[in-house]
């Protein structure tokens, strides 16, 4: 075992599409045609599964982000494809992205206690709070709800959604044949929910699951972020550049967890990591530089624009990034935003050289190297405080995560830092972490 | 050939937990404890389509039916199930039960995409617009809509859904890797929608699907319901006692099309039939006693209750249906409400002999007999323009499907009534229904 004593290190394969580097799709090596169709994802679930890894993890947005044409646009929606891919594998987590903000409690609730059901207790839920207008406007609205308002509506929704799976008592199903009673319904209960967001009656009408409620995971590092993650997650994804920004959000955000009477260890820190794999490390940077050579400018722009807040269209790629707004004027992913700005002005980057270095993970950290040194880099991480684990972000698919799981994973194993086994059956064992005691049982 | 001519004859599975008589889950050839169970739905699919069925049918409602403790309650959420058994079947349709009441038309639009690319275009949608009070309370309401207001907003709803569906021509990715694009984005449309009930900007974010749009199906025989059926439906489910009753709703819905520009045979109408099979006459009547036998009656009272919108709690079971309220004053199901209060009179019912009617079917008809009777049945219906074909409501699951399925099917087939191999892939092959043409497309 490592120096990191009785701490388990987690890993997750997040998926998406061609990979997360943003030009993975025109690579030889990958299958963009592939986007619904779903045996590409059965065979990504189960090449992580072979690597024992602890979930797949979806992100998902409620809007086409389709002004521009560059990448693959559209998929499948995350919770109908990992109720499909449960089928196909028998450890393996499966993380579905879902936003508070146009949705309600009651709904999502439901389709996660069944996905629970479905897969055994593997479900876990991606709490995010949407970022955009584009997604507002699939909903009836004109605006983008403002940050603070859409994490308070997060905090209740969660709420809400605790209280329905809570609903069923473990043991009210009785199923007495003989007597006529199927189940106990004094242990079944409205939760008579009513906030300033939702009012809602329960119970919920499906059993109580497996894992009593899915992993909860959040991804917002903003203040609000920090601060719901603290109260309510037991998974943090967050993207970190370096050592150092890694070790400062993660003593910041397990020290915020004693005020909600918590102990460190009930949160998993998983920082993004794009890694790009090679057999020799000059092999690694030049697949980085085949990608980086692939990049359409004008997706990079697009994308960059909507990280940092300002239209960049047009102008040089050999310039620098313009001034930009504060942080609290940004009604989108605040953290990323300070990220970007930060990751900028540090490195002194023109605009050409950002868009490569964000090409990969969107912000994430990249890291081109051997096996051998992306192990050296995670092991550097999570005995060095900065992770509990890591949300891989394979650079292209299925490539990239065949290399992460046949080539660094049996180091990771070897060095003692990994399973070779699932010990488990649900999400919340492969984590660590105990099933919820039912609150409202515990009141009666 | 049989006297229907060209008219070809469909057959679905109507799956609910122990099966549809409410005593199913006391009887010895059921499994109640598997409500949660996936592998027990993969049984049951697997039946359903070794015996080349069209699809399997999922009924839903948004709140736990739960003030009665008498029969099997929860179970899983049924987009979520039918995409784990999209995984195990390769020609059965999946049509789910969706409210329009309380939805959002972008998330329902897409997760039914999701599920058509996902199951390679087997997906229906059963469109209902929720008849209960307990629902509206789980989403912040104190009443339940009104029926008319319910279903102008169904229509709405649609409308925007078929438009979101619309939303990407067939042909938008054209995924040119030496270019960089993917997509030719002038044919993927914003639908720009303004409407009394929704603002929707689109375009939705998954591709077109397999089958353009889910198959329409429809549940209501109110006349909101059957006005909204010739408009939108596709297939018909329907409750029907009586060959002239059948014949009377088969020939209004069909009389209703041509005011929507469309053809008899562009709808398929499905009467719900619980077939109680028996080796002979006398077996099959002993099951249905002995399923009878084992009813509880506060259960039985509570259901009617519910049907005919007056609390029967403590009144005798040897009495007759007290007097009832108008149709018109009925918020829920109207159709069934007006079929149970005619079951009742004409056939000089008691509570205790009307609960046992109801008992198989909710009001579907029941029919016990064997094989060849029961096949003679669904003959005589389908010759005589009274159905289309049928939702098969087995009584106990899962014996009384594979007793349909190995004793009724190969009748069907040998009668030349039933196919005898799937010929097409989707379930608008099955149903011999085009794939939608894309409207925004063609105003292009």
């Amino acid at each position: 075992m490592s120096a990191a004593g009785n701490r388990k290190f987690h890993l997750n394969a997040f998926l998406m599409n061609a990979g997360h580097h943003d030009a993975a799709w025109r690579h030889p090596r990958t299958q963009p045609e592939r986007a619904t169709d779903l045996t590409y994802f059965q065979e990504l679930a189960r090449t992580a599964e072979r690597g024992r890894l602890d979930s797949l993890f979806l992100a998902d947005g409620l809007a086409l982000w389709g002004k521009v044409r560059h990448n693959v646009l559209g998929g499948f929606e995350p919770i109908t494809l990992l109720s499909a891919l449960a089928t196909v594998t028998e450890h393996i987590g499966l993380i579905a992205t879902v936003s508070t903000t146009y949705n309600e409690p009651f709904h999502v609730a439901r389709k996660f206690a069944s996905l629970d059901h479905i897969s055994g207790g593997r479900a876990g839920w991606n709490i995010v709070t949407s970022g955009s207008l584009d997604e507002a406007r699939n909903f009836g609205l004109d605006e983008h709800l403002e940050h603070g308002l859409r994490y308070a509506r997060a905090r209740e929704f969660v709420e809400v959604a605790t209280k329905l799976w809570d609903s069923w008592e473990d043991d009210a199903p009785i199923i007495d044949r003989a007597g006529g009673i199927y189940a106990d319904t004094s242990r079944i209960r409205q939760i008579g929910h009513v906030g300033e967001f939702f009012r809602v009656q329960g119970p919920l009408n499906v059993q109580r699951s497996p894992q009593g409620y899915p992993l909860l995971v959040q991804a917002g590092s903003s203040e609000d972020g920090k601060e719901f993650a603290a109260q309510y997650a037991e998974a943090v994804f967050t993207a970190q550049q370096t050592l150092a920004d890694g070790q400062t959000f993660y003593k910041d955000l397990k020290s915020r967890l004693a005020r909600y009477g918590r102990a460190p260890e009930e949160v998993k820190i998983l920082p993004g990591i794009c890694p790009i794999i090679g057999a020799t490390e000059a092999r690694a940077r030049e697949l980085e530089e085949e990608l980086t050579q692939l990049q359409v400018p004008a997706y990079g722009l697009a994308q960059l624009s909507s990280m940092v807040g300002v239209d960049l269209t047009g102008l040089p790629l050999d310039g620098p990034l313009p001034d930009l707004p504060d942080e609290r004027d940004i009604n989108g992913n605040k953290s990323r935003f300070t990220l970007v700005a930060e990751l900028a002005r540090r490195d002194g980057l023109n605009l050409r050289q950002l868009i490569a270095r964000l090409g990969g993970g969107r912000g994430h950290r990249v890291f081109a190297g051997t096996p051998e040194q992306v192990a050296d880099q995670l092991e550097e991480w999570f005995t060095q405080d900065a992770a509990d684990g890591f949300n891989i972000m394979p650079p292209f698919l299925p490539g990239g995560l065949t290399d992460f799981v046949d080539l660094v994973v049996p180091i990771l194993q070897r060095r003692g830092l990994f399973r070779t086994e699932y010990t488990g059956r649900t999400l919340r064992d492969h984590y660590g972490l105990p099933r919820p005691t039912n609150r409202l049982a515990i009141q009666a």
